[in-house]
């Protein structure tokens, strides 16, 4: 696969993020709009709610774009999703008859602002990166007791909260919380001091299932990945997470990046999972290459400095894909929905740089990172932008995938003293 | 509080469990007509879409009731809450003027099918009651261990899974999972053998919160109460729940009972939560009686045969009330919908028989349970038909349930053998 040229010539450079390759969508508003669906070409977004009232893409009867979400799209099924690809292709290539007509209803990405693209509709967090949960397990329990005896066996995972899944760029407020130190007496009533960031992907669950699918099957049902920020609050987390996981600690922010980036743009960048150190039962077992070599990049600016980049890792390096986290979550038949959104858990690479969280960056606080400004950080300060950025590279183009962003607020005066 | 007369005859035994006092709300269809939301008074459902068609219960300028769920009357808050409750108070009431004209709304529940009486936003458990965490715990990690530090101070929850959520009388399927014994080398798939319910009252969150809310104002968000069977898998359970708590062993299903039985209806049966053995940090303590006096029971039923009362226990048994778990569900700043479910947790008394779990009642099945049949119990059985009962005992009327029922189908063959 090469670039693919488009007729928006900010779509073609070799690093330009949205290629006509790309094609990742939307949901955006302009001061004379309402949020409605679009996709990236090039630095510009193309109006779809416009381009279906001008007949432009003639794919069902009902009305797919102007609403604020993907899910209708998503319900409609993989061969809608190809048509969609396909139409899309064609009226953006170098060369489209329908240029001057198009050309009308493109708006410049630096006009819009951005929504959450899609109607979450329960969102499920994952521990899959065999290093991360090596890393956090040696800090919590010890290295004799670092993987838990099913890691291996099963992608661990936990349910997490739709409601508080945000768009790139939403402020984040820093949580009060219980808190107990392992040499307090007593828990107290304080905000988080232990704030931290996790990079993960998120996939997005297209259409519904009602009984246990086969990862193949999963595979199937995924629309589109997003960078995924699920923001942790280690403090409250360590004293509340046994024994049923974590809660509060998680359930302030999660932060997703705005744009779709589809399974179809992805697939040349499809990549094994690792060797497996356990033979998985059957139904979990890869059915070919279920991971995707994409670059992964965290980058922390203190309020009003510039940006260092605090880690650098890939979405290969997890040890289960999506699909298998999807085939595991339907076994017990639990159904499914579009809009689910699975987080891949905390993507580690082996090297200390490719860690994924501060948690394990700074090794529980006891080893603080230094920043390109000079400041140290063993958990984010009140300010800091936290930004996650990813792409899959191919020959001459690359898939990006939109910024996942977030600036940390202090915590608010003591919400229960008014 | 004394009974209060409805010109619905069956409404005004003092056993009735659908008096006047109660007025709980559904939504039901007929043979003929659409599921739509309606009341039970006596043995009788009032359809309240054809009585707001009628200008019967004008309320808003919005139509409230021709639809399959409460969750627009919830959004509408408190005062319209009361305001529908004293209209149908008003129109229920012995000597209402209206009754004629309500008499042909009336829909015999014998001949009606109910269904989810609301949208399930998100769906949390919680593990609230002492002498179950203190059984489980004992269980899961000796008695030294038995109780977790956290538990004293804060209302251990998770978040489950709001699409595994079913009405009374759905079937339940008898999942597959990955079982893995102490004495086993490796997991294996296999249907799950130690499925077992779990007891609960769940709250129905009635108005959204975007930050922390007081347990008074927690306790102002509340809609409703329903029976709440939480069906586990414990087998799968011990094997997947750590690090990250419960996942597929609770994901088959959840059921419900279909009437919402207000927090108004409730109010006289307010009771005080048991003394407190670690004082409560101030945003958690009790601001009044926060439990309720609700008597509950668990019936088994073998396939074909009568069912055994295999246990009688009440919510008042809980250490935290409902109000107290969503106050602390928002501390982080997780925001909180209309239709969000809250299991209050399995609700066992210091007695044998008033255990809620058949884990606890077989104590892991080491001491089977013998039914009124003959037959014994360690976990359920294919066929088996478990019903849970609850009211609340006036004088000289009864505020009940409706019963929260499900039969447990054999699993099917293998899943991923097709």
């Amino acid at each position: 696969m090469t670039l693919l040229n488009s007729w928006v010539a900010s779509a073609n450079a070799p690093d330009a993020p949205f290629p006509l390759n790309n094609l990742p969508y939307g949901v955006f508003s302009t001061a004379d709009s309402d949020p409605r669906c679009g996709v990236a070409i090039g630095d510009m977004i193309l109006d779809l709610a416009a381009a279906e009232d001008a007949g432009l893409i003639p794919l069902t009867e009902a009305l797919l774009f102007d609403v604020p979400f993907w899910n209708e799209v998503m319900e409609e099924g993989p061969a809608l999703w190809a048509a969609l690809r396909a139409r899309l292709t064609e009226l953006l290539a170098e060369g489209a008859p329908e240029k001057a007509e198009l050309e009308a209803l493109l708006v410049p990405q630096a006009e819009a602002e951005m929504h959450l693209p899609f109607l979450v509709s329960e969102f499920t967090d994952f521990y899959a990166s065999k290093n991360h949960a090596t890393n956090v397990g040696t800090m919590f329990r010890g290295p004799e007791n670092a993987l838990p005896p099913n890691w291996l066996h099963i992608p661990i995972g936990y349910n997490g909260r739709a409601s508080s899944v945000v768009v790139s760029g939403t402020e984040i407020r820093r949580p009060w919380g219980q808190l107990k130190g392992p040499n307090d007496d007593a828990p107290r009533w304080a905000p988080s001091a232990r704030f931290d960031l996790e990079l993960e992907m998120g996939a997005i669950v297209g259409t519904a299932s009602d009984g246990p699918v086969t990862v193949a099957e999963a595979d199937a049902m995924i629309f589109g990945y997003v960078l995924l920020n699920d923001w942790s609050a280690r403090d409250i987390q360590a004293w509340e997470y046994q024994p049923l996981g974590p809660f509060q600690a998680k359930a302030t922010a999660t932060s997703i990046s705005p744009w779709i980036v589809t399974k179809a743009a992805l697939e040349p960048f499809r990549t094994d999972t690792p060797a497996r150190e356990k033979e998985l039962l059957p139904h979990l077992k890869d059915c070919g290459p279920m991971l995707y070599d994409i670059e992964l990049e965290v980058t922390l600016a203190p309020e009003g400095k510039a940006p260092s980049t605090i880690a650098r890792t890939n979405y290969k390096e997890m040890y289960y894909s999506s699909a298998q986290q999807l085939a595991h979550h339907t076994t017990s038949g639990c159904p499914m929905n579009p809009g689910d959104l699975l987080g891949s858990g905390t993507i580690s690479g082996p090297e200390k740089h490719q860690r994924g969280a501060l948690l394990e960056l700074s090794w529980g606080g006891k080893e603080p990172i230094t920043l390109d400004t000079g400041e140290t950080r063993s958990f984010l300060e009140d300010g800091d932008t936290l930004t996650l950025h990813g792409a899959a590279k191919g020959a001459g183009y690359t898939i990006g995938f939109g910024d996942c962003s977030g600036t940390l607020l202090p915590a608010l005066a003591d919400p229960y003293k008014r």
